[in-house]
């Protein structure tokens, strides 16, 4: 017997094959029973003809239940009704597990319902969609990255110090001292940029931000490229090459996910380079202009964010942000050191900052004085002095989070659908 | 001016590049320089001859110091005494960041010495072969799963329960309740296979022993595959193909490294399947005849380990452990519920476990009571009870350290210069 999966089931035209799958829906007409069985690789229609099998068995498979585990064994048939092309003709059936008043009906649920289901949600057309893209994403990014000639790392994620002060940092003790869970590993980046020329972590991160909006989770999975000598202007152009690699190979590989998440393919389609590109200044006055109230030299809200990005049909660069509202690590611009070599990308449609990232300052005397500056402590970041001690370099790189572009790229409105088991403010089951 | 790095320098035999990168070494015979540079993707010898340099020039390199970076602009000249074909006449230098009194030099430094200094340890060649094979292995197990249809998804690190315990577990007090960093994904791992039929989960994982041993980390990275449907001797296969695929290719991939690491390459090619089998009870019996202590239906302590591997020439599967030494998980053999469907394999040369995993049990009778009987709170598992109340099915995986794999196919004594930035007992820095 032939135990194969859905997705290869092309294959075995006219040969019998037993599939073993979960049962999604089922209809019957008097002598036929109708069911859709997924297997995690697709779905397809079994046709169960009361002609073909046992009374006993036929009156059995009327009582199968949502979400039984069954073993189908049968003929693959082409059907051009078919979405996948081929339905199977059935002629045994067993039941593996059975499945009483499965949680999940058709009806509607509430978000706090699925979410405290979520290990049975993921089970969901929508949800197998949005992961699957979740995942080759990831694959994506990695296959980018690996192809440029920089090497996979890994940023520890217990971290004694931070960047950007303590309040959002998760505490833990660690035999009697206080670290705390990362939230870059860019630092760590910038010293292995410097063993190693060009490398990526990608790897979860965390934020102890009370923030309960629909782009925020307590952790979250960012990739960081960073290389040494990179520019900010080399920095940008391997950003944006990145997005439109992410979203070429999203609509050449992903078509069933986005159909299933009626995905406008025309908003991502139009993802080429190059991407508007706008000084922080230039940036800030249009926002003015579009009746935005924000201060000067301020961050962009959300609301500015979305403001700005509806004037673009694709990502856009906003660079030189402030040097006042950036990290200590920034590069000052140095013909206007009141601007920074920073750079963010924000999405179209909406969605906001995907990537923020720029040059690092290489200069051990500004650094120490940015670290006073920020009454940051000076011991915990001696490490980080010595690469500039020890054969300081230019340094680039950035950050991609990738809920925040999975949400973009299916265009669904809350992160926690992103990731399998999101972690959010009032939420970490299951 | 052509800036390329030393990966792809045969591209430009006779050409005039630039260069940029470290000083490692300089030695100088009267009217030559010799300058060892790397750049991250390579080391290459540049040749400053003062025939072809300003007397200021030449003398100015004659101070420069070790982990200076530089910008060495000169001639791509193909040489058969070098390494990599090529050496490069010098015809300008110019110095990026200085370096004075580098801290690791050519003399003996300590453990100690050097884990402090890790951000600058991980340039030296030795440690840059080791990384960089990590680096590989970890792109080498992805394709692997993703060759073979497992999704990349991702478990999440803080989970509210354990599966073993808390009594490893690092706690996080997230916003008021306490929860734990994961040591593992696997109980997410299955409820994903029952969405997407075959996973695999990469990602940092942690345990709070008070071990203080070579074969020990905080945080380790460990990768975890899950099938629905899988069998313990469809998982033993998939393990043993994943660590053929990782040797075969890092033999065919990272020779340079494994020579910079005198890495005994005979020891590696003998990593080919099949590998051996033992059931528990056989390879407790070889243990008791050679010499071990262990007691009845005891796990293996890292002695055992040692003299059982060195019977053998390759990894070992040795499976069916006893299922009292198992978690609650595991499924027990129908045919002889002493023992459980659980493998382990175990490296040659000493190495010891690198692979754990087995058949989940699939009952939920069986799986309530055995949650009772190790006394873990029902509540916290409720979740993975709905996977058995919905559609059960067989499934199966297991985790691979990627540490301790890294340690044993590079030969090393410790793991922890087989991560980047290693958290150990008495080391979270830097």
């Amino acid at each position: 017997m032939n135990n194969t999966t859905i997705r290869q089931i092309a294959g075995f035209e006219n040969q019998e094959v037993t599939l073993r799958g979960w049962l999604t829906h089922k209809r019957s007409s008097g002598k036929i029973h109708f069911l859709q069985l997924r297997d995690g690789s697709g779905t397809i229609q079994c046709v169960a003809a009361a002609s073909d099998l046992s009374p006993e068995l036929f009156s059995m498979i009327g009582f199968l239940t949502q979400e039984s585990s069954l073993a189908i064994q049968g003929v693959v048939r082409a059907d051009q009704r078919s979405a996948i092309g081929y339905e199977l003709a059935v002629r045994n059936i067993s039941v593996i597990g059975s499945s009483v008043d499965y949680p999940i009906t058709n009806k509607e649920h509430g978000p706090g319902f699925l979410m405290d289901h979520r290990h049975l949600w993921i089970r969901s057309t929508r949800q197998h969609a949005i992961l699957t893209i979740r995942g080759r994403i990831s694959t994506y990014i990695r296959n980018f990255f690996e192809s440029r000639g920089f090497l996979n790392t890994d940023a520890p994620i217990f971290t004694p110090s931070s960047c950007e002060g303590t309040t959002t940092l998760f505490p833990v003790d660690y035999f009697g001292e206080q670290v705390y869970l990362t939230q870059s590993g860019q630092l760590y980046g910038e010293a292995m940029a410097k063993a190693f020329g060009k490398i990526y972590t990608f790897g979860p991160t965390f934020r102890a931000e009370k923030s309960k909006t629909r782009r925020h989770l307590m952790e979250f999975w960012m990739v960081e490229p960073e290389a040494a000598f990179m520019t900010l202007d080399e920095d940008m152009e391997l950003s944006e090459d990145l997005l439109v690699e992410i979203t070429t190979r999203v609509l050449a590989e992903c078509r069933k996910e986005l159909q299933i998440l009626e995905r406008d393919i025309s908003a991502l389609e139009k993802v080429q380079k190059p991407f508007p590109r706008l000084h922080y200044a230039d940036a800030w006055k249009k926002l003015r202009e579009l009746g935005s109230s924000i201060a000067e030299d301020d961050d962009f809200g959300a609301e500015d964010e979305t403001i700005l990005t509806q004037q673009f049909d694709r990502p856009i660069i906003v660079h030189h942000f402030p040097s006042a509202m950036k990290a200590f690590y920034m590069k000052k611009d140095p013909d206007n050191p009141r601007y920074s070599l920073s750079m963010d990308i924000l999405a179209p449609e909406g969605y906001g900052e995907i990537i923020g990232g720029g040059a690092r300052e290489e200069s051990l005397e500004t650094l120490v004085a940015a670290i006073e500056h920020h009454k940051l402590p000076m011991q915990d970041f001696s490490w980080y002095l010595d690469l500039r001690r020890y054969g300081a370099t230019p340094s680039a790189g950035f950050g991609l989070g990738l809920e925040r572009t999975v949400a973009w790229i299916c265009g669904i409105h809350h992160v926690r659908e992103t990731i399998p088991f999101p972690r959010m403010l009032e939420r970490n089951r299951p």
